[in-house]
């Protein structure tokens, strides 16, 4: 199993951004992500899009696609303390994969207006999920980072 | 840009989980998973779980790899209407990537103890990710989803 080779990803669409290099996406403690973009799909995917419009939310899985390293300890823009990658969403990972939840605003055909992008202009997108559920807040627990916020803002 | 290779994937680890068969998982309306399962790391990422054991919930990234086909419209368990792919948690997609959100239990070296499983023994791990934040239960539409419940439930 170990050595099974996993299949080859291929992008469904691009995102268009209003960032170009990675320093300008916003960073760091309490940070929101407002910055509105478009997931355009390619045409041949369209169809996937189907009853996309009824749902408010949704996942973008994409690819960190300028990350050329990977780094399994690191200290995120979050913290002044190191965290392992699994435990941060660092683009230094050992697949450049990476999650974002997106607020959708509209769509026109295969483009979808949405509201909450961290990605770069040009980034590939690998796959769009519903947003189903939420884990209450009373049940979540974040923890380095909810310790990070705490001292930065005592 | 359009004809860009993406980078190959690789497992991180595999899952320890109840089922063997995706029949033996259970699906369709208001299913809740609360099998307990082991997400095993490869030793050379296990650096990477540092501080994984603060959140109380993870993302987990993986491969759905023995779906072998795509479907770009397609009915779900949870409905007996046909819906976009991309508006489903459907295994037939354009990249056989799949993302359920477990609990942590407990972490064992490389050892992750979890609460939540839906994959089937064996299945490749491509990624990890702290959960950081819900959309409030208000502000999140479910589209079909909640239509079907309704029709299902009078």
């Amino acid at each position: 199993m170990q050595t099974e080779t996993l299949p080859a990803m291929k992008p469904i669409g691009f995102v268009r951004a209003p960032y170009t290099a990675t320093s300008e996406v916003p960073k760091g403690c309490g940070t929101t992500h407002t910055a509105e973009g478009v997931l355009e799909i390619l045409p041949e995917y369209q169809e996937g899009l189907k009853d996309i419009e009824g749902f408010s939310h949704l996942f973008v899985i994409w690819v960190f696609h300028q990350s050329e390293k990977c780094e399994l300890v690191g200290t995120p823009p979050t913290d002044d303390r190191p965290h392992g990658v699994f435990a941060t969403r660092s683009p230094y990972r050992p697949n450049p994969i990476a999650l974002t939840v997106v607020e959708l605003i509209s769509r026109e055909g295969s483009r979808l207006h949405v509201r909450g992008v961290d990605m770069l202009e040009g980034t590939p997108i690998l796959d769009i999920k519903p947003y189903l559920s939420s884990v209450p807040a009373e049940k979540l627990k974040r923890g380095w980072l909810a310790e990070a916020e705490k001292r930065k803002s005592p």
